[in-house]
């Protein structure tokens, strides 16, 4: 496998991911089966599209390659048929979701480095490339975005990949060994973050309403 | 009247009704005169916004060319001064809006097929177009978006008529007639929707509540 | 300093109101402080953004530059920890605001005509361009969008500042004199109907709910 496919899979198994929770979302909300692969698929690919977007790169890769659609709408698809296994699933879903935020969140602020923005702006994208799509999949359901609650250390460990990926090419080391860093730093930081029940801090006196 | 006359014509009539249910909506939510304007004309031209900025068409016809800021504009402005009147002709607005989706969801997918998108991420960018500017008129609103609701069957049409679109183009036989049947497919399918009440599937275990 | 180093410090106060803005809301809704600095910079240039993508001009000067997302930044963390006494400024911010959103309609109405745009649409961009961060903050914080509703004046005002620039524009006359008048109208509109508690007319039948 060559490098890039291995990037490729990687993508679309954070597609796969963020698909599933989307379309557990919509199904939740009682969504009919096209809302369900509608809004599975903005999650799974949605950030990626802001990003991309806010970069230029238009038509973005996950509408120009058939092959991210097709997996997000699998994955809602599936959903739509077996949701009350998958909601048992919960558990995995929200470690394969631990491993898609870092592997966007990397990929993300990587892109915009590249695209020549300093690193204020790429983390701003990295961040973005990460939380977008649960962003927008609450959005549409009318709720505010899980990603931006306060105790859910989302956001923050996005930045924290994000951070690490800006260091490593300031200091012109960014590679593979890095990019793989910043989405295990990521994935343990969520992973904890998640049993702990840990938070970012909050804003004073408001912390114990 | 030239082809592309009559197109545009088809595009400003479809962009007029869907302002027409986006100022409706702002007047029930007591939005002032700008804010019906606002929400009329992001309503009616949303979608097609949406769907040019993810195919780099910028900056978008809806844009560049005046006269739909102006019939949006106009539609809202006769939704301000005579929403009683208007609010009667419900029935004639929920007509013609499904005149309007089925233009928009195939005019959507026929374009993004054109820019070279494969089909799933052409009949994606079909529905957007269609249900794009309800979309944002909702999220404005405050509310879940009516397009992604339960029982409207709306996305659902949208997409059948995205799918006659790409199948046709897959049997090179894309053109006006094909399109027509693909307007008259949506607009239809709707209609008795609307009147039969009919929903599609819904998850398992979550019909009844 | 030359007069495009003035505009850039024109625009970077107005970034940084806004952002005080967006992260008093967040603070508000007890966001973390990544949810804080995140809903604080989208607050402040997310009407930029969303300017420069229907304008095609990417990557926005908002991301190229770096300076405006360290201004938002550093805006959104001393709101995080200085946010009693930020609150206490509440009408110095209101008086910023309106500093801001009559800048950022003029300069969004004239970056639209200068791009070819017609009045009517530029009209829309330069509202949306004063109005979009606020639009966005409230979207993400799941409220009605403030700047849409009912008695404050909000976007009336920043059209009017559009149709100024529109104005001069159609009559060859557009330039700094015309932009600070139209800049000061603006201000001037919105301090008064804060002050006197002004609205724009509301729909037939449904003023006096």
């Amino acid at each position: 496998m060559n490098p890039s496919a291995g990037a490729l899979l990687l993508d679309l198994v954070g597609v796969f991911v963020f698909a599933l929770a989307g379309a557990l979302a919509a199904v939740a909300k009682r969504l009919d089966i096209v809302g369900v692969a509608f809004l599975g698929t903005v999650a799974a690919i949605g950030g990626g599209l802001l990003r991309d977007l806010l970069l230029g790169d238009v038509p973005p890769p996950a509408l120009a390659d058939w092959r991210y659609v097709a997996v997000s709408t699998a994955a809602s698809v599936l959903v739509f048929f077996f949701h009350p296994q998958v909601n048992r699933l919960t558990r995995a879903v929200r470690i394969f979701d631990a491993a898609g935020l870092g592997l966007f969140a990397v990929a993300g602020t990587a892109k915009a480095l590249e695209a020549g923005l300093g690193p204020m702006p790429s983390c701003l994208l990295g961040v973005l490339t990460g939380i977008g799509g649960g962003l927008l999949r609450d959005l549409l359901l009318g709720e505010i975005p899980l990603v931006l609650r306060t105790g859910e250390l989302y956001a923050v460990t996005a930045l924290a990949g994000s951070l690490v990926v800006v260091a490593a090419d300031a200091l012109d080391v960014y590679g593979a060994a890095a990019a793989s860093c910043a989405i295990a730093l990521v994935f343990l930081l969520r992973i904890i973050a998640i049993r702990r029940q840990w938070s970012a801090p909050l804003p004073r006196g408001l912390e114990d309403h």
